[in-house]
């Protein structure tokens, strides 16, 4: 996996990750992080500005670090807690929506992401820079059928919270206990069969008249007023 | 100003924005936007997308659209509801979190959103791009100072809400009557003066270890516990 960014090259040289190789641009001239890439002594290919651009698709300031591919939790371990709050996300396709949601749960505590296999983001570079690097902090974990994995959680105790815009005022519901939260695609919302094995459909009223709010921030309100729940 | 993107220039043409010109890369080929612009008799200038690339910093996809300047609301404007919910950016830098604060303001009814107008964002055809067209449907308001500005508000009954880390829990404050909540920079918070100014401070209780929220899902879960409080 490639990170990249002055920041998230800050973050992985001074932290405990398995860093690869470095692809530089010949002109970059941040010392503290050469120093950093010295020390470590990390392989480094100089190269030029047109090449970096070529291998991500985003700011990467000069530098871009290969690491070991991100580590995804089982669900078991997530599962551990005594009443888990945890986030599945039926079929995020922006990175950035991905990384801005992790950021959100790592601030709120929730205890474990759940996204499928297919037809949805995955944890790239894009990811973990949106995230500001709150990627590693909070457990994610990747599931082949999202609605088995619902039947599964159901079986165990869980309740299932969806969001969609003809349901229950979200802050009239009760989060405590075993809670999982499914927040929608961004266009599409929730699909069909993973609706229907919701126990609530939590609805943010909105006044305005385009009537949509961002996927990301959607999932932050839900999830800090199921924190509030949690606490009261 | 620049507008741009397939769909911003979609809503611009079937709305009621005056559009000066049209920059369209020479291989467009939306056709349905192609009958629009001749459809409106709207002046085109073809021109390489390099050129296209060189106006504007962000995903124009062949089309961007000159139109006249964002038109500014007074504050004068903003106050006539019996009792206002409006929100004061403290120089907010990015526009993409500008235009998700728009959305997310646009979406909870905000009355009102007062911006400074030095050292911070402007709406611009990013921000315009970010609210997704709702920028046209909240009052923005740029004041030459802040803090005069609260004071005014202060006089004229408004409850002044700031926000940061080490004050109330924000489920815990009343944002019933006239009510102004303040959201401080990206990096640097409120600045000191502002602060000062504040009749409550509001906090977003944090578990996690970076203890960062993005500033604008930050406000959106501070607007939206405020709209719910003045349900209540």
């Amino acid at each position: 996996m490639y990170i990249y960014g002055k920041n998230v090259a800050y973050d992985a040289l001074t932290g405990k990750k398995k860093i690869k190789k470095c692809f530089l641009d010949k002109d970059f001239k941040e010392n503290e992080i050469l120093s950093l890439l010295k020390q470590k002594k990390i392989k480094i290919d100089y190269v030029m500005k047109k090449d970096l651009d070529r291998k991500v698709n985003g700011l990467h300031q000069g530098i871009i670090l290969e690491i070991e591919d991100y580590q995804y939790s089982s669900l078991d371990s997530i599962l551990k807690k005594e009443n888990p709050l945890l986030i599945i996300l039926d079929h995020i396709e922006d990175p950035h929506n991905f990384g801005a949601i992790i950021r959100t749960c790592e601030a709120a505590g929730v205890d474990g992401i759940i996204i499928p296999n297919d037809r949805s983001v995955e944890v790239n570079g894009t990811v973990v820079k949106t995230s500001v690097g709150t990627a590693d902090r909070v457990k994610i974990v990747r599931v082949t059928n999202l609605v088995n994995t619902i039947k599964e959680l159901k079986k165990v105790g869980f309740w299932i919270f969806g969001t969609d815009m003809e349901g229950s005022d979200y802050t009239s519901l009760d989060y405590r206990g075993k809670t999982a939260i499914i927040c929608g695609n961004e266009g599409k919302g929730m699909s069909r069969l993973v609706q229907e094995n919701c126990d609530f459909i939590a609805t943010i009223p909105m006044n305005g008249t385009v009537n949509s709010l961002n996927a990301s921030v959607a999932t932050a309100i839900i999830v800090f007023e199921a924190v509030k729940s949690r606490r009261g």
